[in-house]
């Protein structure tokens, strides 16, 4: 039986996350070629010491391989790779696929995969979940959605990269279950602040409801994590607490459009916004304890 | 060196907890001997069939016991069993200890706490995290306040009762991390019910929302073990959302007190209000969905 | 046809309202007689130069009239003047009637209800709205509820002191009808605040906001008054803002014992809170734009 | 000394709002002549009646006028009033001044603005607050901001419409304060509803309360002309609920972007988009009172 030939992959965007996912597809060997591009070509040099290849272009590297990634810092990035000069519209074509990984809003995923679509190219949106660690160990968790044939097709990439990826329908249904995933994590930061607040103007020590929290039905890595920041009160940013509020608002007018009334992420919102009005924009988003607090 | 002499405990209270719990002791043998007392006496019968001693009155449980425990539904029922006919007031006296593990509120523990040191005994609270499984197996989470020698004449009891107990300081200190940690439950329920909501008026599988919250930073127990319940929209009662509602009320009201603003909270009182309204108020706490969705 | 004998009738407590109640009554000519008491007797003295009759205990007031009034400071007071020593029930008796207007719940408003029927007198609680100008200009607004013969006796009393009065059904009632208005007026500050910042924030007049909310259908005299406290940042108390946050508490009490979900009620009454924790209680109400604003 | 020479005016758009405004403004005979348009033509021929001229285009309006007054139905009718085949700025010139007195959004009202701007012609936009009754008593509130100079220009015009006009600053400020305006108003209706609905539950006549509310500091229209709506339960769509919603979701947008946290505004956006979720977008926006009852 004639051997399934080996994908030649490309990846656009060596930020933190993007590094890392290129070197687990470079690693694991089952790609016949990696061929990376970076805004800033200095970025490229570690990954092509360990075997992979460098292009000047968004459109060289698609030009090259059957199925191009792209993990991008936000949706005029995003854009940006695809509609720019050399852009990976100037040479997607039939039989090609595009993978956006970048976390961007249903509109900007929708524009590129309908230029995508135009030019015969196949898209699939693929935003994670999950930050630098599990990037490195090959454990995030992939939302897809778009081009179901080049879904079946990326799967062995999609499996050395994550650690499950889900199939969510048509484009843009990946950027909906991101933000409702993240209004959840909103919302419940929310309330996890509240508690560590009244906990402490009730005379009872952070650490003891911190532990009780955690050996009961509520446990969760988020908790852990993110208590002791509380407690020091310091926020060094691993999910910026402008983003987690952009998250919420982008979720209450998808709810608003929608007809479905979400009081509690509502009441949520308004506490992030203000711990922005109060300068911790830019600080984790653990930092919303800063609006909750009183003194 | 003379061997401590083992603990004569008493048991008042014995519904599916109480039950549970007196026969963890029992089993244990860590105790000289365990003697039980509930209101209708026919539920003494198995425990006595497995070696306890039983007694008709809280009065004398009390007075053949060093440390007497108990569990009972309800405030009322917690001040009945003391302040009643043969109740455990008129048998406490220097030398005793009694531990009340009900879920009760401040005052209610509070009143009680004076009334056993006006007799000039030890008293303990100490409320529990955890329903019929957790109370079987041993791994209930105690949250104990009041007396501390007590509490630690009692580590023998709580480590059979429970995995993890905690000394919180003194009485109505423990009722104040129950109602805490009932809060944070009570919004995190809210904010779950939300995300399912709009992930299903959004047009994505409510089974694929659980998969990735299970998969992240958020996976707790309680979504999981609550998700399924919610997509067959049937609440059979683990914590029936009228307790639930109440608890973040009473919590809401402590905040008021205390002068902390608790907004998360006060919106998700008011869906689990909506949802009393809707006629749900004994299915279990999930059904808050119902307030939620729409149609 | 014989005359209808003019009634006697007493007044216990001369605060800021009472004295300007009784003031009015006496100044009418409609009664045979106006009998005062308040707690330090030296209060008396300008109503006494004028007419009134004095007397040392709130029992003294009620053995020599047909009819008491009261207006006292609090719940406390309340209870005091009506169960203390020499208080209004050492001399209540058949055929005399007491009508209690202070501001004072529920609770407070059926006990003294009930302890008056006991001893064969009519009661009747009769809370106002307004402060005191209306006080003084025999303006207020009278909530009634009780024994509704009472009612129609007092019927000119209540003409002197108020622009208009209400029966509202039996004991109980004016006080819960006291909290709906009180509710609905924290909210619409809590509204009023809010829109003044975001005036600010959008580049704004507040001055000219006041105007077109005072040419419009939202047009009332609370925002024509507070509006130019807030805009001059401040706020000396008509109405204590603790009071207004009080009232809020106790109309959310209300709504959650009948199952109503009040969620712009909860949402303002977080707001107040923040204003309480921000050292605003004993400010004016309209101080709540201190929580509102950002800076 | 010279008579200052009359000024032709335009007016597009002759809906309910429409035609009262430019019945007003020949009917003053302050003006020179008055010439209108609509889309559907036959809708013109009333006022042609009284004296007006009529023209098939706006742009043949603005050619004629040197003020053209515009009062459209949402921003689509407004913007292809000025961009479309014959439209405004087919026609607006150096000397030539447009006031678009449509409600719409700020993005649109400075698209209009700019483009206007660049043929060298003033701009002005001047929302109004008041409905049909105002409208043709000449008593609508006139909220404008862009060209100083055009606004002084059209004080007469305005004065015939309306009984007071502001001049907020550059385009756009108008816009905003709708906003603000329209915020606080969905706000107290969300109060108002809140404080029937308990009143309704607490055993309280909802007339009293009305009646109540119509004595004291927060007397105002709204209240006493949606009262008797709610108590029928039937509403008859003067301010279609799904623009109040709309307009809350708006002024939430605009106080995130400033950082202006809105908590009661953001809770009753919820209720109103509940009503909606109940079917009732339609009705007049005092129908949140149908999401705010329990059955």
């Amino acid at each position: 039986m004639a051997e399934i030939p080996k994908l030649r992959v490309g990846f656009l965007g060596l930020g933190i996350m993007g590094e890392a996912m290129a070197r687990n597809l470079l690693k694991s060997g089952l790609f016949a070629s990696v061929m990376v591009w970076n805004r800033t070509m200095a970025k490229c040099a570690p990954l092509v010491a360990e075997g992979a290849q460098c292009a000047e272009t968004p459109a060289a590297v698609v030009d090259s391989c059957d199925v191009t990634f792209a993990m991008l810092a936000d949706p005029s990035a995003a854009l940006e790779a695809v509609f720019g000069d050399n852009g990976v519209l100037a040479a997607i074509a039939p039989g090609k696929g595009y993978v956006d990984m970048s976390t961007v809003d249903e509109a900007t995923s929708t524009k590129i995969g309908e230029a995508i679509a135009t030019k015969g190219g196949k898209f699939l949106e693929g935003p994670v979940s999950g930050s630098k660690k599990p990037a490195i160990d090959g454990q995030l968790i992939i939302m897809a959605a778009g081009d179901k044939e080049l879904y079946d097709l990326v799967q062995s990439a999609f499996n050395v990269m994550g650690k499950k990826s889900f199939y969510l329908g048509t484009t843009g249904a990946a950027a909906r279950m991101k933000l409702v995933v993240n209004m959840v994590m909103g919302s419940m930061m929310g309330a996890f602040c509240e508690g560590m607040a009244l906990a402490d103007k009730a005379g009872l020590e952070q650490s003891a409801l911190l532990e009780i929290l955690g050996l009961g039905a509520m446990a969760n890595p988020m908790f852990a994590l993110k208590g002791p920041a509380i407690m020091s009160r310091n926020y060094p940013p691993a999910f910026p607490l402008k983003h987690q509020q952009k998250d919420l608002r982008l979720a209450l007018a998808l709810g608003d459009a929608l007809n479905q009334p979400l009081p509690v992420a509502a009441a949520a919102n308004e506490a992030f916004k203000n711990a922005k009005a109060k300068g911790h924009a830019d600080e984790d988003f653990a930092a919303v304890y800063e609006a909750t607090q009183q003194k």
